[in-house]
């Protein structure tokens, strides 16, 4: 890829990029046949380690003003430059599913989250906040690289697709309390998190067994990345995605 | 206070205003004595509620000039201007204590969950994001309201006047892992977090009893609320802050 070609991102682009070192690493070592080029500022002291990960494969420049084309600040000194892709959820694995997130920093900390509690299989039901986005990328802080991901029109595509999971959507309205005791312990399971504002409309009721997390009534709703938190921890917890070590 | 006088929000205003039909409702209802103004766009159709609440004492200015000048967009018709304050946290209840915490999407994000899993305490240790700032005041949708916080210079401020709580400070070094089984039930504790980028110095394990939250090593940390969520909840549960109705 010519430097020149490197511009600030939009969604139609067939590429993105992950902004800072330790992401770009990440993205190296998880998924080095998507890097296209690795781009670095003339600010970055050691490049050795940079260049060692790119070996010969992948192309290393070095370019003040894409940074500067591409709004880079904040002590970013390198830059790694990927093609989109889209990796199939698997079948045999529990799965996130979101249903139309909106906003770019969740749907990165989500995905921070899942993989920090052992979820490599990300849903997503469009339309959603674009998920190449730079700064979904960035929230997520490299995890991106490390999940599956697959977008769906409309849940019965992804229902079609994967019916051996037991699905559990969180909603306000007539769910049951999802507590520590009664945390379902099951091999296959796909938890369901609707949009920011207006959560899951009251029809995924009827596709599985409704959930929601206990709070005061003193406000309407909890962050959509905390309820994803605290329902992903309990079934990690219960369910040995992570090890409670003592 | 004059129309004119409202200006887009910098940090040393004695004021500060929350944007949105909801929060702005929440202001008046939890905290009417701050209220300094509410402004009120052409685009509001329905008027009447703000006026009954604002009854004789807080003044209503229709004015979309306002609305220009502190680049308000996205169908928010309401403003409330309030004072600035301060509350003394309490002596008999948990605290949460944020230490620099520097994104005000965060802090806000925070005080919402608090307030969701019935905390009503929050103590920061300067320099920190501005808890203030519209945004972090517009991520609290609101809650903010319902909290009392205070801002300490350093940890020994806090802990010279309030020396009766346990702390727990959440770091992943030398930290025992927090289950639900073994958290600790205790009516009076704070729960410490450090910086989004950072943590907690390592010193904070001294003042307490250090936890860390489980994960996977796939992620080198969890995300700030996240964790936050995490560490209040089972708190919350264990010593019936919120209740499990089944």
């Amino acid at each position: 890829m010519n430097k020149n070609e490197i511009k600030l991102y939009k969604k139609d682009f067939d590429y993105s990029y992950v902004i800072g070192m330790s992401p770009t690493i990440e993205l190296i070592l998880t998924n080095p046949n998507i890097v296209e080029t690795v781009v670095i500022h003339s600010k970055l002291i050691d490049t050795a380690y940079i260049y060692e990960l790119c070996g010969d494969k992948i192309p290393v420049i070095h370019d003040d003003k894409v940074f500067r084309r591409l709004n880079i600040t904040e002590n970013n000194y390198v830059l790694g430059i990927f093609k989109k892709y889209e990796t199939s959820i698997s079948h045999d694995k529990p799965h996130i599913l979101l249903v139309n997130p909106s906003d770019m920093g969740n749907l990165g900390s989500i995905i921070r989250t899942m993989v920090g509690f052992g979820y490599a299989d990300l849903a997503v039901i469009t339309p959603s906040a674009d998920i190449y986005n730079p700064k979904t990328v960035r929230a997520s802080m490299g995890a991106i690289f490390k999940i599956n991901f697959q977008l769906f029109d409309n849940i019965n595509d992804y229902i079609n697709n994967y019916n051996k999971h037991m699905i559990y959507p969180f909603m306000l309205d007539n769910a049951e309390v999802l507590s520590y005791e009664t945390c379902p312990i099951n091999n296959l399971f796909t938890l369901v998190f609707g949009n920011e504002s207006s959560g899951l409309p009251v029809e995924y009721a009827d596709i599985g067994k409704p959930l929601k997390i206990s709070q005061t009534s003193e406000v309407d709703s909890l962050n959509l990345s905390v309820a994803v938190g605290i329902g992903t921890y309990l079934f990690a917890v219960k369910n040995n995605l992570i090890v409670i070590k003592l």
